[in-house]
């Protein structure tokens, strides 16, 4: 029997949360926690999901609907009627994807979970520096989550969220990912719902960027590969 | 045309969730919510969330269903395989009641709303003295989630929990009712699922030791009605 601690990993299927799983897998017993939300992308990410999960051994998994955030609108990645942008990578404004709150409601529903199974650890693959523009993918947010863990729950002594990789950019992401082996051609990143990623949304834009940054072929196919150094 | 903010109030359909919007709607247009949580409840509850809804005027109303709870187990309110315990007002314990981290995610749903609809308070009706021992009733916990908020959305500098009566006890909750004319008679309370109250869980002992405390009557039908008083 394994005496190793549960870890749950908020897995989306992109290359952030798959490098995110591999440095949880590095300690703990994983558990994996994917949510439909409304999003475009939904049935591709899916698969992402349980590829990695089937890579990773990973027997406890949750899917959860979260048909909210389509009710509630207001990003175009979970209303049809605004549209995905081309990227701006050179842009300060929160882009038209961004869905409020999310990663709070994502991480609230994986503290429930925690408390149930009795996991001591809620990884998420957050990104801070090469990020979007959303304010809760930032540090600060992630430490006022904590103490919001401490005073709101039970077991308020040892649960805890990690960001192991909160602190890189893309290139980076790529690098350490094939360091450790995270099997990059199963993870999905592109923001329009197509078997091909469209290669021109933020999400395709900043995977692209990290690629070629990093001088490395990204194994997914795309529409369009455009350069996007400088 | 109307001037005031808006302001979302979580409301069950529980004394304490209608003494709540009824302090909001001195101050603010009131936008409801409701939550389907797989609670054995969750038809009557819907019923009292749409009357109180009705008697305050209250057009903007959303009712979202969370069905992760229901999977994620753990309570006697969302898993059929844990009873529901009768009251034992001088424990100290965490009732079987409890589901884990409930508040946190209500309210990062309503904040994912307000965020879209553009209100500036979030209602609850958390009550910290009478409470039945959930962590995240307490005032520390809310206090912690206004930083949340704060750090995790776009319109940090507005957006607030208030929380009108976390310092009253049900005793207080009755009067303060009758006072402002809550229509209490449309409330409901009990966790177990039938179309008479129970009388004897958590929920309906509280309430009845509260209309006992004041002296007044409780409008609503019970099967059992003991003293709660000592």
């Amino acid at each position: 029997m394994s005496k190793k601690e549960t870890a749950i990993v908020l897995v989306s299927g992109g290359m952030d949360s798959a490098l995110t799983a591999a440095y949880a897998f590095l300690k703990y017993r994983l558990a994996f926690l994917h949510f439909n939300y409304g999003q475009r992308t939904e049935r591709r990410e899916l698969k992402a999901f349980n590829d990695l999960a089937d890579y990773y051994n990973v027997d406890i998994r949750k899917v959860f609907n979260l048909n909210h955030f389509k009710e509630i609108g207001g990003s175009s990645l979970t209303d049809k009627k605004i549209k995905v942008s081309k990227a701006d990578l050179k842009s300060k404004r929160i882009p038209s994807s961004y869905v409020p709150f999310r990663n709070a409601n994502f991480l609230a529903v994986a503290v429930s979970w925690a408390e149930v199974i009795g996991a001591s650890r809620i990884f998420i693959g957050a990104v801070e520096e090469d990020f979007s523009g959303y304010p809760d993918c930032r540090k600060i947010f992630f430490k006022d989550f904590n103490n919001l863990i401490k005073t709101g729950t039970k077991i308020s002594s040892k649960l805890k969220v990690e960001t192991p990789i909160i602190n890189f950019d893309k290139k980076k992401i790529v690098l350490q990912s094939l360091k450790m082996k995270v099997p990059l051609n199963l993870t999905w990143s592109c923001y329009k719902n197509g078997d091909i990623a469209c290669g021109e949304c933020d999400s395709c834009a900043l995977r692209l960027r990290g690629f070629q940054q990093a001088g490395v072929k990204d194994p997914l196919k795309y529409k369009i590969i455009k350069s996007y150094l400088q």
